[in-house]
C-alpha cells in the first residue's frame, strides 16, 4: 500500500471530521511540542464529542503536569491511530513499537520525516507540530479553549528557544499572539519552561559547563552528561533535554554538542547537536540520526573520547 | 508652562512631522530599547530629509556595534530635542544633564514616568519604547527600512526577554512577524543579545550565582557584583544588565535581587529587582528608585550586608 503524502489543511481536517476512538501517539523522551500538540489536539477531538487518549512510551515527566491537567485516559476499542510530532518509528519508543505499521495520520514539521504512516501531513517550515494543530484547528474553526492554546503555546514557545531560534517564524508570532488574546498564562508557562531552575541543577549546570570540552579552536564544543554526573547531582533526566542548548551558548562555539549515557544502556551515548549556521541535520544523519537544520540528534556507541573522536572527524567537513 | 500628556499617535505624529534639525536622547547605561527606540527614530527622521542625532551619557555599548551600524553624528544646530525610553531626568546621565528642562517631547513606555518634558506620550502597557516607535511609524505610513526595523526589534526582544516576560503583548508578537517578514535577522540578534557568553563570563555568572545569598525561605534572593567581582573576571560593564536576570531563575525565588558596586562610588549599590509576582516597581520606590511592575531598579548605599538588610526588611511587606 502507497502511503499518502498530504499536501493541505483541508484534507487532514476532512480526516479528522471522519475518525473516531483515536489513539494519539507522541514521541519517547517527550518534549514540550509532542506532549502539547498531542494534548491540544486530544482536548479539541474530545470538544466536538469523539473519545481520543494520548499515549507515551516514557510516561509524561512531572514538569509537563501543567499540560496534562485532570486529563484521563478513556476507554474506547481503538479505530485509528495519529501520530505527532514524529519522523519516524524509531522515535515511539518500547512501549508504543506495536504502532510502527498502523499509524493512519502522521502529522509532523520535520524535513527528516519518513512518511511510515498511511497519510502524511508534513511542513518542515511550521516552527513546531504545535503550530500546526494551531493552525489546522483554526482552519477547522474550531473553538479553541484555554487548556487546548496552553498545550499548543508551549510546543510553540518550546520547540522555538521562546521565538529565538532560526525556526522561528511569521506565522509563529502571529499564532502566539491569538494564544495570548485567549488567555494563556505566557509568563508562568515560560518561566517553567526556560528559566526556573533548582539549585541542585544550577550547580549542576555549573560543573558541566565548566568541564566543556572543546577542539578546532574552540568552534567545537562539548558537554558530556554521564550517569555518575546525573546520579551525583540528582539530575532530573526529564530536565536533560535542556542541557542541549548550553554549549552553543559559549562565545565562538559554532557546532556544540551534548553527550548523555544511556542510563539502561551505559555504552551508548545520546547525541543532541546544536548549530549556529551549519546542517545538523546531515550531520547526524552521517550517524544514522535526524532532525532540523540547526539542531538534530544521534546515537553512538563509545566511551565518551571514542564518541568525541567520531563527531570530530566528521564536523571537520562542515567546518 | 503645564507639561501636555499626548494621546494618540497622531498626536505624536504631527509633531514628528514638523520638527528637524532634532537630538534623541536615550538614558544613561544604556540597553537595546533606548537604542533601538533612538537609533530606529533617527533613521526614520533622516530618511524623511531631517538632521537627527542619538546621544547618549556614556556612549554607546561594542556589543550594539550591529545597531549603531555606519550611523555617523550630523552637524546641524539643535532645534528639537525628543528623549526616548527615559522616565525621569535622573536618567540622563552626567553628560546628557544639562538637557533636563530641555526636553521638547518625550516618548516612554514606563508607569513611571514623571512628565519632564514639554510634550509627553508614554504607553506603560508597550512593552517597549521601541514597539511605540515602531507601531507610530507604521501609523505615519512610514517606509520601515531593515536597519530600523533591526533597532526596533532589538529592543522588543529584549526589553520582553524575547517574548517571555509578563510585559509582553499581542501587539509585541504581531510587531515581530511584521518585522521578521522585513527580514529582520532575529537569530543572529537574538543569540548576540541572550545567549552567547565569553567562557570567562560563563565562569564568572558560576561563581556568583554560587555566592546567591538566599532569605525567607529563599524567596529573597540575591545575587551580588563588587568592583572586586568585575575585575577578578574581567566583566565587561556593559554586560552586567543581563545580570539581572539570574536570581529569579532560581526555583522558589519570587524577589530577584542583583546588586551591582559602582565602579566610581564603592559605597553605593545599583540595585536590580525581579519579581515573579510582586509589584517591583513599588518596592523600589521606598528607595526613590521606579521601573515596571516586574522589574525595577533603585541606588542604595552601604555595604553590601547592610544594603541586602534595608531590601529585606522593605521585601518582608510584600511577601
Amino acid at each position: 500500500m502507497e502511503n499518502i503524502r498530504l499536501e493541505s489543511y483541508d484534507e487532514v481536517a476532512e480526516i479528522l471530521r471522519n475518525c473516531d476512538n483515536v489513539t494519539i501517539l507522541t514521541h519517547k523522551s517527550p518534549d514540550g511540542d509532542c506532549i502539547g500538540a498531542g494534548m491540544g489536539l486530544c482536548l479539541y477531538l474530545r470538544s466536538v464529542g469523539k473519545h481520543a487518549n494520548v499515549v507515551n512510551s516514557d510516561g509524561f515527566p512531572d514538569r509537563y503536569d501543567f499540560l496534562i491537567g485532570d486529563y484521563q485516559p478513556e476507554e474506547f476499542t481503538e479505530q485509528f491511530v495519529i501520530s505527532v510530532d514524529i519522523s519516524d518509528t524509531t522515535l515511539l519508543g518500547d512501549e508504543l513499537e506495536c504502532y510502527k505499521d498502523k499509524v493512519d495520520l502522521c502529522i509532523d514539521h520535520h524535513g527528516s520525516n519518513r512518511f511510515f504512516a498511511k497519510k502524511t501531513y508534513v511542513d518542515p517550515s511550521a516552527s513546531a507540530a504545535c503550530l500546526i494543530i494551531f493552525e489546522l484547528l483554526e482552519h477547522m474553526g474550531a473553538e479553541i479553549t484555554l487548556p487546548m492554546a496552553t498545550n499548543l503555546y508551549t510546543g510553540l514557545a518550546t520547540d522555538t528557544g521562546c521565538f529565538k531560534f532560526q525556526n522561528t517564524t511569521p506565522a509563529a508570532h502571529i499564532a502566539a499572539a491569538k494564544m495570548f488574546e485567549m488567555g494563556v498564562d505566557f509568563e508562568h508557562i515560560n518561566r517553567k519552561m526556560f528559566d526556573i531552575k533548582s539549585r541542585s541543577r544550577i550547580l549542576a549546570e555549573q560543573r558541566l559547563v565548566g568541564d566543556m570540552r572543546y577542539f578546532e579552536d574552540g568552534q567545537i564544543g562539548f558537554l558530556t552528561v554521564t550517569n555518575q554526573a546525573v546520579n551525583d547531582f540528582q539530575i532530573d533526566r526529564s530536565e536533560l533535554d535542556a542541557f542541549a542548548q548550553i554549549p552553543l551558548t559559549v562565545e565562538g562555539v559554532r557546532f556544540g554538542y551534548t553527550l548523555k549515557q544511556q542510563e539502561d544502556k551505559p555504552q551508548l551515548f545520546k547525541v543532541s547537536l546544536r548549530t549556529t549556521d551549519a546542517d545538523a541535520a546531515a550531520i547526524c544523519g552521517e550517524f544514522g540520526g535526524g532532525g532540523h537544520l540547526r539542531a538534530a540528534g544521534c546515537t553512538i556507541e563509545g566511551k565518551p573520547r571514542e564518541v568525541m573522536a567520531k563527531l570530530i572527524e566528521v564536523t571537520r567537513k562542515y567546518l
